[in-house]
């Protein structure tokens, strides 16, 4: 058993995602949330600029006693985990091998489907991973710049005719090639699994790679003896812009209300 | 007549249609450009926050000997530049007064439209200046959240039904309203006069803040005897994230090459 928190953070919003799956497995969990908005979004950034940004996320993440750090994100996970997976003497869980060893076991045709930012696909970390678990399985991989601005000024919705025409140009090369697994290689991209499922049939599964994220870490925790013994964690929200522009769209990605009082703001670049 | 530079800055690619503006009109002017890629958008980021990088900002372009500083963006221009201006001993030059001069002085109706980011309508800085200028004048202000992610993913073409809806959707209400001029508030916005143009019709005027910006340095320089005498000004321009990125997509704003090699990265946060 261990009381001591989880920290999780992402470039901005799309963790929430994960926060959601956690609470649903390990409801007992007292969570960290540390979320960018400052500097969202990270996937249009270089290698160099997102390991900066989250060595200080997680610098300032280390400031409270935890033990495990989970990194909510799906760009931070391809292009950051080994880093900082080194850097700390705590596990550091990343979205990326859960999801890719879903998605490995997922296929009947072994074709995948891969989406995310640009940096999570110029990293190649999905189908590196992918591989290892499936040598014979191809992957198609395709970046979606747009996915993360439209989610975060709420065009998700299915009959939105800018979301409705972004999906259907980003994943056509994908539905042409008949992939039968797809991997939401974006914590964002959970909001919009409707309109992606609507378009891509219901013979293409979907991996959401939040919700592997989240259990990986619940049987990592129960592995290790590591899970709390409360009936109800406590949940602190930070981020790096101002708190009342998070409260009001945290709503919608956690599925809860999210009171202004319970988000503090940290000047990121000191960490 | 003055051979120093003249600072630039914008939070990342759109300052440079200022620059493209300012490059016509004194081909002789020694420019050094900063444009903040690592933390770009800024108009979706509180005004705290806004304030904070501009200062960064113009703290690192201080670092060379300039004349004058021009806020190539419509956010810091509507935000920060009366902070801007107090704490440095030189012109600190935005694009917001000459454009809300230019459109104030177009109207024939007196029913002006504005758009912009959601920091720069916030802010209310160019229906405050309007209506000094045109006390009877209406503005009806719009905030366009997803132009700038829009712009700078390369979605401004006429036939791109994507910009076209967004556009569309945005402007509806001031063409409704009977608007008869229209300030593109925000210097991402001149790649999209073709679409807006087509849009509102040729009866309404559109009003190229960044455009008018540079006019107004133009003049100021001008009537300082601050000109320089140069024939053929050097362009120096820095980057907050990895140069190559910069160098793909500036060549679009400003019309011309950049070079990777006249491209530096500057570790902003240190300013």
């Amino acid at each position: 058993m261990d009381k001591r928190a989880i920290g999780v953070f992402d470039s901005g919003l799309g963790g929430l995602t994960t926060v959601r799956e956690l609470h649903q497995l390990l409801p007992g969990e007292e969570i960290v949330y540390f979320g960018d908005t400052g500097r969202v979004p990270y996937g249009s950034r270089s290698a160099e600029t997102i390991v900066k940004y989250a060595r200080q996320d997680v610098a300032f993440l280390r400031t409270f006693d935890l033990k495990a750090i989970v990194i909510a994100c799906g760009t931070v996970s391809t292009t950051a985990l080994e880093v900082l997976a080194a850097e700390n003497p705590m596990p550091v869980l990343g979205v990326v091998a859960p999801a890719a060893q879903a998605a490995a076991r997922a296929t009947r045709n072994g074709t995948i489907g891969l989406i995310g930012t640009q940096a999570s696909i110029r990293s190649g970390a999905y189908e590196r991973l992918i591989r290892q678990e499936n040598p014979g399985a191809r992957v198609l991989a395709q970046p979606c710049p747009l996915f993360v601005p439209l989610v975060e000024n709420g065009r998700f919705r299915r009959g939105d005719i800018v979301i409705e025409t972004m999906v259907a140009e980003y994943l056509a090369p994908l539905k042409e090639a008949g992939v039968d697994t797809l991997v939401l290689g974006c914590t964002h991209y959970p909001l919009l699994e409707e309109v992606i499922a609507a378009y891509m049939g219901p013979q293409v599964r979907l991996i959401n790679a939040g919700a592997e994220g989240a259990r990986a870490v619940a049987e990592a925790l129960s592995r290790g003896d590591a899970l709390s013994p409360a009936a109800e964690g406590r949940y602190r929200y930070f981020v790096s812009d101002r708190q009342a522009d998070f409260s009001h769209l945290a709503s919608i990605f956690l599925g809860w209300e999210v009171a202004e009082s319970a988000v503090g703001q940290v000047d990121i670049s000191r960490y």
